[in-house]
Parts: C-alpha cells; sequence; structure tokens
C-alpha cells in the first residue's frame, strides 16, 4: 500500500478522516496502482457511499493521460458509480442507510448561478465541481469512483430504483444521462427519425433511449459486425459508415442525429442526412475539431448543436425512465487489478459495451 | 452589340421573343460586357418589368468566376432587382401597369414539396430556379437584372412599398432578406443581445433590421474604421474583430449572432461569445469550411445554424416591414460600364455598403 494520498496538503481534513483504498495514475499516462485516499468527514449534508460498481468512460483514459491537460495527480478517475448508503450526516433528510445510489460526473457546483437555479448544474457559470480531477469547496483535489468509499453531499446522490441491477446501472450516470439528455431535449419520440452515430458504450446507451422514446432508431457505425447487438437493443435499421451507397441513400432522412464519435470524422457527410431544420448534436470532442462546411448548414436550415451530461433532476429522471422501462447498460464487468488492460481495449473498441469495474476489493 | 445569346439552343422562345440589352461574362472570370439577350414571351402569369436599379452581390463575382463551379455561361448576373410594371400576362391579377416591384434569389421553384409547400421555396427539396446561372422549367437558362428588362412569373414578383425609392430598395431583395429572416426564425427582439459579425452589404441590413426589432445590437467587424457607421445605423456597440481584449470581455454574452462572414475566419473563437444556449446563424460560405472546435457547443449547449435567403412571403413581410419602418440600404450608385472596376471594390470591400447599378441605359 502506498502513501496516504494528499494528506499532507489538506491538514484541516486530516484528522478524523476517513481512508479508503482506490487506484490511481500516479503521474499523467502512468498505470493506474492501488494506493490509499482520504475522503472527507461527514458534513452535516453528506452520504457516506460504500462503491459496489464504478464504469469505465473513455474520459477516464483522456484524463489519467491527460490529454485535455491540466490534470490533478495523483488521479483516480472514476464518474459511473453505483453503491449504498453506509452513513449519513446529521442534516440528512432523502436518503437512509442501506439505500441504493449513485454519483455521476459531478459532486458540487456554485449552486448560484442562472444554469444551476434552472436544475443545469452542468453548464454552472462557474464551473462544475466534478467528481474527480477537480478541486472541492475546501480546494482539495476530489477522487473518482475507482474506489472503496465516497462522500457527497446528498444534493448530488442520485436514487437508483431498488429492482435495478448495480452493476449494469453504474454506466447510466456518465454514458446513460449524456444520451439521454439530449434526446429528451430535442424532442425525440414518435413520427422521428433519429440516427445514432457511434455504437459504442455511449451509443448502446442512445439506441435503447430513443426506442424507449417512442421513435424510429438508426445506427450508424464504424464496425461492420454489430448489426445484430444494434438491432437486438432496438435499432430499426442499421449501417457502416463506410457504406457510401447507404448514406447516400439516407441523405436528408433523419429529424435528429445524436452524434456520439470523439475520434475524428466526417461531420459534413453526416449533417448531409439532417433532413430540412433537422438537428445533430454532438456530444463527443475529437481532438484536431472538425472541418465545416456551412453550406451544410444554410441550405437546409440544419442545426449543429452540443449537449453535456445532465443536471442532477434530469439524471434522476433518466433513472426512473430506466427503473420503469428496465434499461440497463449492457457491461463486462471487470476486476480492479485489470484497469490498465481494460483501458487498451477501450482504445481499440473492443468492449459490448462498457466496461464496470467490481469495487468489493476496494472497501475491504 | 453581341450576337443574341441563345436562341439557337431554345428556338420555340426565338419566334416574338423579347429582346434586352444586358451585360454577361461570356466565360469563367471574363470581364462582363454589353451583349443582347431574350426573353420569353409572356405567359398567361408573366410579368414583364422594366429594370431599373440591381444591386452588387458578392455571389454575383463568385459565379461570374466560376468559383462555384457548374456556372452556365454566358452570364447575366444580378439578383437584388428593382423597377416597374410595363407589361402583363392574361391571367395576371395581383399586379397592375406601373406598380413598383422586385425581383430577389428566385425566379421560380417546384411549388409541390413540403419546403415549397410551406412558402419556404429557398429550400425547395428539388432546388429552386435561381434568377440567373440557373434553368428554368423549359430547360433555357435565366439571365439577371444586369439588364434592361426581364419576364417573372407573378408568384415570384414582390411588390415594392410605394414611398422606397427603388435604387436603395435594391439590395432589399437579396442583402436584405439574407439578414431578416435568420434574425426572425431566431427571435431577435427586445431583451436580445444580438452581435453582428461582419458589417459590408449584409451586416449593415442586419443591424438596421434588429434594432428595428427591439434588440441591442452589437456590431463586431474587421474594420476599425466603421464604429462612426455603426452607430449611425442603430448599432448599440461596436468593436474590432482584432481587439482580443475585448472579444475576451464578451464571452457567455450574446443569445444571438448572425454571422456574415464569407471569408475564412475563427469560427471557435466567435462561438464563445454566446451565451448558455445562444444560437450563431452562418450566412457565409467561406470556400475551405471552418474548424469546429466540438467542446465550444458542448460545454454551453451553444446552437449552430444556416439559413438561405428566404420565402416569397417572408420576402415580402421584410420589403412590407422595411416601408413601415424606413428601411433602405446604404449604397453606392454605379454606371453599368463601370461594373468590373466595382466587382473589383467589392473584393478589397471598398463599398459602403452595396454598389447598385443604374440599369436606364440597358432600356434604350
Amino acid at each position: 500500500m502506498s502513501e496516504l494520498l494528499g494528506i499532507s496538503k489538506h491538514e484541516s481534513f486530516a484528522r478524523d478522516v476517513l481512508k479508503t483504498k482506490a487506484y490511481a495514475s500516479a503521474r499523467p499516462g502512468e498505470a493506474l496502482a492501488l494506493v490509499e485516499i482520504p475522503r472527507r468527514r461527514l458534513g452535516p449534508h453528506d452520504i457516506l457511499i460504500d462503491i459496489h460498481y464504478c464504469g469505465v468512460c473513455h474520459s477516464d483514459i483522456h484524463q489519467s493521460r491527460d490529454e485535455w491537460s491540466g490534470g490533478i495527480f495523483p488521479m483516480v478517475p472514476g464518474h459511473e458509480i453505483t453503491g449504498v448508503v453506509a452513513g449519513a450526516g446529521s442534516a440528512v433528510t432523502r436518503f437512509s442507510l442501506g439505500d441504493p445510489v449513485g454519483v455521476g460526473c459531478m459532486v458540487d457546483a456554485c449552486r448560484e448561478c442562472n444554469p444551476c437555479l434552472d436544475g443545469d448544474e452542468q453548464y454552472c457559470e462557474r464551473g462544475p465541481i466534478f467528481t474527480y480531477n477537480s478541486k472541492d469547496r475546501n480546494g482539495a483535489p476530489t477522487y473518482g469512483g475507482y474506489s472503496g468509499q465516497i462522500v457527497v453531499d446528498e444534493d448530488f446522490v442520485l436514487r437508483i430504483p431498488r429492482h435495478l441491477p448495480l452493476d449494469r446501472a453504474a454506466p447510466l450516470l456518465c454514458a446513460g444521462i449524456t444520451t439521454y439528455s439530449p434526446l429528451r431535449h430535442w424532442h425525440a419520440g414518435r413520427g422521428q427519425n433519429v440516427a445514432i452515430i457511434g455504437f459504442g458504450g455511449l451509443g448502446h446507451m442512445g439506441v435503447k433511449f430513443a426506442k424507449a422514446m417512442g421513435a424510429h432508431v438508426t445506427v450508424l457505425s464504424r464496425s461492420e459486425q454489430k448489426a445484430a447487438d444494434a438491432k437486438k437493443l432496438g435499432a430499426d435499421q442499421y449501417f457502416s459508415l463506410n457504406d457510401q451507397s447507404a448514406l447516400q441513400k439516407r441523405k436528408n432522412s433523419f429529424h435528429l442525429i445524436l452524434n456520439t464519435i470523439s475520434a475524428p470524422h466526417d461531420l459534413n457527410g453526416y449533417l448531409d442526412l439532417l433532413r430540412f431544420e433537422g438537428t445533430m448534436v454532438v456530444v463527443g470532442v475529437p481532438p484536431e475539431g472538425s472541418n465545416l462546411n456551412h453550406a451544410k448548414l444554410i441550405l437546409q436550415r440544419r442545426n449543429l448543436s452540443g449537449s453535456h451530461i445532465g443536471g442532477l433532476v434530469e439524471t434522476q429522471k433518466m433513472l426512473d425512465f430506466c427503473g420503469q422501462n428496465d434499461i440497463l447498460s449492457d457491461i463486462e464487468l471487470i476486476q480492479i487489478d485489470t484497469i490498465n488492460d481494460a483501458y487498451d481495449r477501450v482504445l481499440k473498441g473492443d468492449v459490448r459495451y462498457r466496461f464496470v469495474i467490481d469495487c468489493k476489493p476496494l472497501r475491504q
């Protein structure tokens, strides 16, 4: 076991601080390894959560390799957390011991700006406090869900419907809300032709949500091997992005396209698939950006928009919707000591469709 | 006087065909010169218009130089046409001899598709028939407004409010509707901070419209010399796009940005100026496209959209709005034999703010 990370910098938290095992990257790009980290003492509004599962998001890899720069190290990734309430502060009213709960990408926000007051904490004007790779209100680094326990203000804790298994529910906290929120915001539903571009961790959730909302769903994937899976999850149509004749036939077809691709791609070609006044929503960030031909927007009054996770109220609505419609992620459950191999497989697109870590060894 | 263009190809129109003087580019990039062109005999629904004035649009230059390829030559540019009704077909009911009228970018469309039925002929699924550099229903090339007369179906003829001078009204038919339509579509009005990027032929009309609609209007221009003009036309604020500190201060400021620039520009930097859920509408097409950083849309749920001129009903509404609010273009009136020099000056941005051709010599 390595040293207790960060304690020397945050002495006010050192006394009576909780300790938990975690997997951290000590420096940018360094393999993740077992460490012990502090969790703050329970404040009156705090919940202590025993973490059961944590999903592996592609952004965990970006950040642990500091590909977005400004990373705070050592870094404990993980923002698709499910578990059970193991303790609660004196003023907590909404949760009881043993409740199944979740934590997503945020653990706090300013709560005062217009987006926060409107329940759009993800667009907080001062920037939300993220679950990891962020600084909390006291300036201490936040550590994510690749760990045994976490302490979070109850306002940022979500309720998981009791009949949903916590392992398959974990990816709902990021991949789920990231696709649910734009589908709701841009009114996916009956009579709408919706395309999901990219069929990975995000895309496979997008298919399930769009179908449950009543839309006609088409999957466009770089892979030629996933058609059967897509149809099993509810897609009405599937075609490969390499099939130029299929793309040609579907020009001006879709009311809404949810573009989940984070790698470089042909944005202009995909915009051609939108019908008059249709909208493409991007949720991925190709590092070099995309070339945009303005005429693709002008000649059919098309819209190109972006969407970032979702607020707390909407995330709870998404979880309740999953409870009502039995929507879960398709996962591969892994042990934490295989996390570095899992990262390599994510980069190859070799996962159907989300890795979820069993955090039990980290609670012991 | 050169030969009568095109007659040999369209013999059915050769008998009793009208002839008019015009300025044409014989081949891509060739200087415009005097020619004689045919106009079709009046059909029952046609209007014969004596052209008084025609505005000079940057797209006239692109097309006469075939920069968008596929150009039809010889080409007579011009789609900002004002004049007076000089003849009418037997079934014409909406116009009388002597009425002041205008013709914009389109002279017909399929009239059957959904956009046409909704009054959005500019988005006609089969493509509208443009005023020049297009083929009419009989396959004959269309010739634009750098000419003495034109024959147009009455459904594509606009009424110019009688008290508006026809020279300053001409640019309303393209520069006017191109800026009016997106400002209306995206609800520019009281309580809205609207930015107009680019202060040329389009931008100066955008300022007048946005102000008349009640918005708080900021002009962002590459020029550092036009502040006084912008304020005279109604802008509340003006700053140079080279002033990085001014850009920095106005981040997250605007509900709506109308981006009129056709040259390469820093789209990502301008998107930062939009507030949460704000919209930028592009109406210009930089030839190489723009680099788009997806995060600029994602992190504030911003929208990027495009808009293309306007339909017939909306163009008439725009002209009526101009009549009610005394909105006209600021122009430099020129003689047709200086058109090639005028093109050079447009390319240098040396015009305040639109050249308009006096077409009288072409009617004689």
